[in-house]
């Protein structure tokens, strides 16, 4: 099962674990695990640092630089350590995390990564506070993700900006209060979210991966306290480029991997707060496509449809 | 009494109030007093949120529009709502705190903006913590009080960057544990600070004000949990260029006016912790100039010579 917001790369999913490595110990035949782009060794400084978490550039290789997949003899790369366009993967133990044997792969798999990007970027980086004023640039699947943590985190008001407005009535129901499309706007959306919040917004997400709407959410922010966080990513060789006046009055700008969250202490935890109850993910699930139908899935995505 | 950090722009110092307008009820004439560049309102959204503090681009002209300078005949603009490069000066209520009657004006006059400035981005803005490890660009007035506060703040190494090698030995004085000059390195003086430090500093200081030494600086951090704070002032219109995914891993940029202290409340109080011996900020002050030398002083500042 593969995650739709992560479609494009193929990064993240569930799985059930077929064989093990010598030295494997902390999953074993027969278990259900997810599987996490951004792994956690329990060693490196980043794993422990109490906000860090384990961040590997992608190399297209295992970390021991070997590749696992052949086709007719010829090598294929790995994709950021989890390669989950596959029906058999190789993964490091680093990199899965083990789940509730009740829980429903086709339903769990967007916890593996898109959600927790969207929900840290809301509990962990930005620490969004009740009563507070927040913008999301992209009601995708990690910006709805990002909505629903706001609501979550009793914000007053969630303005969304999109230029799809299909997603909008959506959007709403997840919590957004107002719905901007960029184009059908007279001057640039970041004056119109300024206007509307008096001086800017508290909190501002990035869930595109474009500079312009990166340079829009930092400047929809409050000049003296907003806090803006980059979820997206941007295209290789992008460069971010804005005046640093803008930070000088006391903006912060901030990005992370999967939400900060330690993937393997933290995720499977989502889980089990789904099999609980307590968080509901249904709703971020708006297509399901069997794997011989996965071109279909990416034409969708590219048009923009979720 | 001007400061010398901020003798560039005239935008602080100490004075002794000689008359007050109407209204007026925090300062009474003979009043010893520090001007602020960013006043304190405590109405406007920054005052009243924990973290801001008041910014207002400059204008040249009070904040009801008008100009109290003439010179023969000719309206004469205001710099920062302080005006400090005079003998006398009209400034706003909101933009001056009494301090200790005491006080020695020709030394704390420096505390008015440069040392919060200073201490500030150590404490309030990069809240660094015992036994961390930090980088400071610039070792000039500015970038000395952010050495003296990450040493008060417990860091276990200080790395101090300058061009100007005579600044080095003061500089180990006040807390620099490791003096790097970019022009005698062989790679990018980032690339150094990640190889001294394994994976990069936690905390990042830029106290020059130039495009290069911010990205150096953001480069310089730890890419999960690295945090930046940009203090110096690039010039007008300059663009801060770099690749978004610096932020992405996990690294945190971050600005702030005069520390980010709420001015009339705190820096007043900081001139109290000087006249009780809780803070020492005299080895800051290493020039003294009788006014009509003014020009003398920024000579050296210009040639970098502190």
């Amino acid at each position: 099962y593969v995650s739709k917001q992560m479609l494009q790369f193929g990064l993240c999913g569930a799985g059930i674990v077929e064989s093990i490595g010598e030295g494997v110990t902390s999953v074993k035949p027969g278990d259900k695990v997810l599987m996490f782009p951004v792994p956690e060794c329990r060693e490196c400084s980043s794993c422990l640092h109490p906000k860090g978490n384990f961040f590997i550039p992608p190399t297209g290789l295992m970390l021991d630089g070997t590749s696992r997949f052949t086709c007719r003899g010829r090598k294929i790369y790995h994709l950021y350590g989890t390669s989950t366009f596959t029906e058999y993967t190789v993964v490091h133990e680093i990199a899965v995390g083990k789940i509730d044997d009740g829980a429903p792969m086709d339903r769990v798999c967007i916890i593996s990564c898109g959600v927790p990007t969207g929900f840290g970027a809301v509990f962990n980086t930005a620490r969004v506070t009740p009563g507070s004023t927040c913008v999301v640039f992209g009601l995708g699947g990690i910006g709805s993700a990002v909505v629903m943590a706001c609501k979550a985190s009793g914000a007053s008001r969630i303005i969304g900006v999109d230029i799809n407005e299909e997603k909008f009535p959506w959007a709403r129901d997840l919590g957004v209060t107002d719905c901007l499309n960029p184009q059908k706007l007279e001057k640039p959306v970041q004056e119109v979210v300024v206007e509307m919040t008096g001086n800017g917004v508290d909190f501002a997400f990035e869930a595109i991966g474009l500079i312009d709407t990166m340079v829009g959410a930092l400047e929809s922010c409050h000049p003296s306290y907003g806090v803006c966080v980059i979820i997206g990513v941007a295209p290789s060789n992008s460069q971010l480029i804005f005046d640093p006046l803008l930070l000088l009055s006391g903006r912060i700008l901030k990005g992370g991997a999967v939400g900060e969250y330690k993937t393997r202490d933290s995720i499977p935890k989502l889980v089990t707060d789904y099999m609980e109850k307590k968080i509901n993910t249904d709703p971020l699930i708006t297509h399901k496509f069997p794997f011989k139908s996965i071109n279909k899935a990416f034409e969708l995505f590219q048009a923009g449809h979720w």
